[in-house]
């Protein structure tokens, strides 16, 4: 693969791996692609042979190119590239590499210890004692949970199965590891339960640029139904869930999911000629969310597309696309 | 068993019968319990053999109290008593026999023709092309959707599931019956189609006297989602279903139900030591209803302890106790 | 015209004529419309020349059906009707006659005090030197303000010009009249001048069973901005425009009218290839209303169905049906 | 004093007694009020020389006169007659005054055990273990605690300390009286600890046809808040607290009271020239009260003019001025 | 015109000739007068002929306040003065006059694509056949509808009139020369056609610091009824709507208009001495924004206030006055 | 007092008695405190022999862990501190002594000034003839009225007495000075007085990252209820009282204070056996105000968090701790 109008400059196998992976899907979830993304653009700098800043300029820029193609949707795939580029700066060749692999390292290192800081961030918005709601299940959020729990308070769970996938099962199994007391109820429930609850903790698949949180199904309905009762709702998203392209409004596509989700092809046959539908994700307005907890602090959703222009700058830069 | 304090007042073997099919749960549905408890009541008049007008009122209040025993909470029993015994009116055994008789007939008149009725009212708010949303199953609202059908009115069905029991699937089963194509989600996914829906329909299990809705667990989340939107929560009750006992404030009493109906013993091991909660039903205010549909037409909410008291009386009237 | 399967019963000419009225919208208003018709049901009774009670009760019913047959959505027309039908009681056919005509009599003696009453009731609620809107024109909203100014009271007028008919200029007219300050301003500009108002006064088209207001378009936008405001809406309006049909759950028709009283033909000409909408009527739900003033007092929204029951009955009767 | 164009007609002592405590504040509270009001007309009845039964009726219409001359705003005083006024019946002087002493004392007997049957119904409301948050002072309130108790129930407090006159004191001595943990807080910090309240409780001063509720001035924050937080605001109040006068639309008046309750002179005069106001009452529209508990149930209080018109009748029923 | 305290600073005749156009009004439209405004400041720069760094800059400043002194309430006047004097950076005055040329083309590239990038950033938010409600006339809304239709996606639209001045025939008429089917609706049946809207888009005559949006009277109605049914608001505005004064609190002045733009002067005479009042703008809080597009991006209208600093600087960066 | 792991490094006797003041309460109020530790830093900078770079910095950081030990709790303290720690920048000693002056000067010079310029901005919001209602006592809120008095604009006040410690006595004192009318009203008249009220103004204690209010108990109530009537709240707060230890998610601890200022010991025995709470502050969510007045201009709460970002940096930034 070459760039535009280039005859000569080509990536380096290792992003072709990579973006084959993450293409495949062997590659997953939004911090592990965003770090083998990353990587890869620094494998592709420190192999580079380029003799010019302007071909090693074309080299990176390519790679971003090949890596973004795998898989559009992906919000941390840009934004770990967002962020590297931002951050290349040099005259020469030697200088521009070093700046990729310095740029990389922070990335990674940002990343690895994104989880754990959220974590302490989100656990210090629980008291002890207190009884929280789960809806699917996040990392972010149960991050959230083991900090509490470090810290020695004592939290009363209560969780939402998450039909059609039931993840509220993984969240209650690890909600126990973490010796958390847990009630689980099926999501219908969910109103009845938020009078014990003392906060609402969700994950989200993204966050935009106008503050609603992309997450899964049944999210907005539990939020509205929390404002009601004025029970606050935390959404735990590490940064590489901002999605920049947001800013230019474009539109969340949400995600239909195979109907043998939902029923059995044997009950469904039984009941006759049905239509089943299986929407992935929700969309709530920042209007129903109380903060969003990060590793760089907490925020309110109206106010995090400023967080997301000053890691990932704005949706204009495009610097992987050639400016003559 | 015997009036207290009355040594030769004794009730009909088939009150007896009767009582004993209510409590083994024999005889179940509100409309068939009610209609059974008055026919009971019927037979102890035709087979008094009370010479006086005080033994037979005494025997009538002893068979209403053998009756009532059975399920101290289903709505309908007390209901169907109240309609009878607000009737009874006589100087002569005779008279009195006759006006349980006429009291029993017009009760059970109305009760046939009950769902027909309401199933007509409702039917006037669809209008050809609307699209419905549904919870649980409710052969009240089914009876709106058959009327509309009947009128020639084409309607698009979105079905909850309803976790735990999947009562969707029934309802789905018998919407196709009627021809109407189905579209069946998952409990989280109704915020989403409320953005489809003209309606949601709703059936109840009771209706209180402030107007609160009791019925299946989730119609709460579902109906503060709906106001939201601004979709018209439409529920479809009988009016055996109203509730004079709350006339007294009596707080309604949710039942827990088994864990197996929300997740299998086998998962619940795999997780670990969890809780697991199942209620059944859940209360929603009248500030998230807008219309109750009955056979005596349709109420606001706030407005239903008046057609309460039109039908059974207020909860002071307890003509079953002796008033001496 | 013929009573079904009665070969000699015959309606009097004065109903053929007010149907005639009627139908041609020679008569018109609702006030108009019921006491027309009560004075032809009245000439229909003191005519017959039936001989038999059952004669001439159908004589009686196929009077109101040839009345109702003219304008099916005219809501005062069958509530003059179901009015005077309750109140015909007797044994012999001088008795019935006579009960008609007392009931005729009742009726339009209500009807002729109605909006005066009602204006004492609204004016009530007004204080000296208060500020009200005014939305549309109605003459049971301008009884209100005349008997403000009567009991001495000074307000202060402002007035919606309520297009595309700026029924608002003749509101602006009466009011000054009655000597009331005006400030006329267009539709929308409401939201600013809610500012400044103590009171929102609407009349309506009709009032719906489920405790909705059918008003002029624009009512309704008018009533929400109004609740975020806290400033009280109240709807004046007599109780034949309660709607009776409704208790069965009708869905209330909106009249679209002419595209020309929007916009001028050549101003259309001019702009292209556009369609224009005209919806006479919107509908506001209850919540968004404090109070409806009638002349039996003032009601909360969701309790008028029951107002509508004491004076009409309820749908089922449908008294100039025959009842085998 | 003499009935108007009546040479021949005197009210008895005990009504001019009666009137005299009236007017004074001897006799005080509503019930009280209205129980005193009742026998008076109960011994001109008694008393009466009356010889037709015109002149009977003269006499009583006189005796209310002068009674409800005495305190006009008093809502239970012209309620007291109202409902012996619509219980006259007969053609002869015995038969009038048979059906005078029967009325009144339904009406007292009713008034005796209002309060008590009020406490056991708003007492349903109240589960074992509920925290209440209370406002001012209201013996229906306490009853319905009261009942509570007596059911076996535990119940916390959190008091209003209700300034300026502090009622929250008594409430809270009354509430240790049934052995109830008191918490006492001062007005603003409601908002905070409803959190911890499962219920509000209020009593009223009055309630109005359009169901809003006249009490202690922060009854209507209090309830807003609530609303806030979804927790249900319960208004206790016996039905002579019903206002039949707002049928016809009179703006309730609020009283001013002494400026000493909110400020020592002292005080005051060191602060320097300032206004001081102290409204007695506000006003709670209906949509932030959940329930108003009264000796006959509880009601939605958009319901609640239903219960006024069926007890007390309408406002156009002036049954103590002369129709001829 | 000369700067204070110094004899020799003059303004450039084209400064003088700019500024007596944007007062009489030949110049008009925030994106025009900023743009002539810029280049004036340009013109200054290119001929200034001072030979002292200081002598420059007072020629700079002194231009700003003539030109500023023009218009006081245009918002992208100071706008594009700000934003220019923010860019001034040297130490001689050709280094000094070169940034002022740079600055200022900057500004003018900025404002030349200012409308066609917001306007693909509003076309990111339709989907194809999507139907938008519309208030007046704005070119930036109708730059999203373009871009959109480029985009190859099918929008209907609804477009309001927008009494007085019915600017919401411009709008009919460019939606038509897009190829957008346009319903014509009066203002007061917004309401009823927010139901069928997926969008509702307007523009903007300033936004505030506290993110509230100064818009054509009407909008506010049109956002509060667009959030009771959940239809998302957009605001459409280039950032030099944006208004760094309200930073400092500044009220917003809503201009009067004639009053002849309302009624016609025969209408007014018939109906007799009557008030009118013509605000030509309303204020709409930011909690019924959901979003404002800039050619920067989309925003929470909270978060506004950030990208105003950083665009404009703060209020109290007053650049145009000596600052010793 | 020496730092962790050096021998020779000590803190000045300035900062030691600066220290000692702030614990003892001899220094008190939010801007005190913070003037007072920023000149104890200067002195330590000023007096320091380090005779390396890498000693000053120890000293540094000494001095302000040794400040911050004082009252963990008081946010003004750790914004002075970080304010000044973000300015410190030099590679010698002497060059680093001179930033922490020029960092202090500039951090006394904006504190000087905040009141006044915070006390424009909000005056700015006020117009001429306005009624503000206030809650407490805040010199911050009394600063805007002074301003909007030197304007030349008449104010009228109504001021909440806020039990239990009536702090509005002061707040009407002062309103006096500057010949402002007030009415004083209890904490529960505030609901019946806003609408009179064109603003709410109150104070802050601190604000939050997620935009959260905390003030004075009784605040939040009052939002609510003036969010409910549309009365803008606005908060007068210098940049000082943003809490920036908030970022990560700590949740505000409210001060319990003594119940001898709610109740006093005689009435308290006389009631008998109860719980007094007295909490010092409530929390208000952002949603309740509209905007937050500071010295660096006025921002919607969901935004303060970059400007908290801007002044005093994140939390993870702890310049105090070593970082090797």
């Amino acid at each position: 693969m070459k760039e535009r109008g280039t005859a000569d400059v080509e990536v380096h196998p290792a992003v072709e791996e990579t973006a084959h992976q993450i293409a495949e899907m062997e590659v997953r979830g939004a911090a592990k692609i965003a770090e083998t993304a990353a990587s890869a653009l620094k494998q592709q700098a420190e192999a580079s042979t380029a003799t010019t800043a302007e071909t090693f300029e074309q080299e990176m820029r390519l790679a971003a190119r090949v890596l973004l193609d795998t898989r559009p949707t992906a919000v941390s795939l840009p934004n770990s590239l967002r962020y590297i580029f931002r951050r290349i700066d040099g005259e020469s060749v030697d200088e521009l590499r070093e700046s990729v692999i310095t740029g990389t390292r922070a990335f990674q290192n940002q990343l690895a210890s994104a989880q754990e800081e959220l974590g302490g961030i989100g656990a210090n918005r629980l008291q002890d004692g207190d009884t929280v709601l789960f809806h699917c299940h996040s990392t972010d959020v149960l991050s959230c949970v083991a900090a509490a729990r470090e810290q020695g308070k004592s939290i009363r769970a209560i969780v939402k199965e998450t039909r059609p996938r039931n993840q509220g099962y993984i969240t209650a199994r690890e909600l126990r590891e973490l010796d958390v007391p847990v009630t689980l109820i099926v999501d219908g429930a969910a109103g009845r339960y938020l009078e014990e609850a003392d906060h609402v903790f969700v994950g989200a698949d993204s966050v935009t640029a106008d503050g609603a949180v992309v997450n899964k199904i049944g999210t907005r309905p539990l939020a509205v139904s929390a404002r009601e009762r004025d029970t606050p709702v935390v959404v735990a998203a590490q940064t590489v869930k901002l999605d920049p392209t947001t800013l230019s409004g474009h539109a969340v596509e949400i995600e239909m999911r195979e109907e043998s989700e939902v029923i059995a092809a044997d009950d469904r046959e039984d009941i006759g000629d049905i239509a089943v539908e299986n929407p992935a994700f929700d969309v709530t307005p920042p209007r129903y969310v109380d903060a969003i907890v990060t590793e760089r602090g907490q925020f309110p959703p109206e106010s995090i597309v400023f967080l997301m222009r000053e890691l990932f700058g704005t949706q204009s830069d495009q610097p992987w696309e050639q400016q003559e």
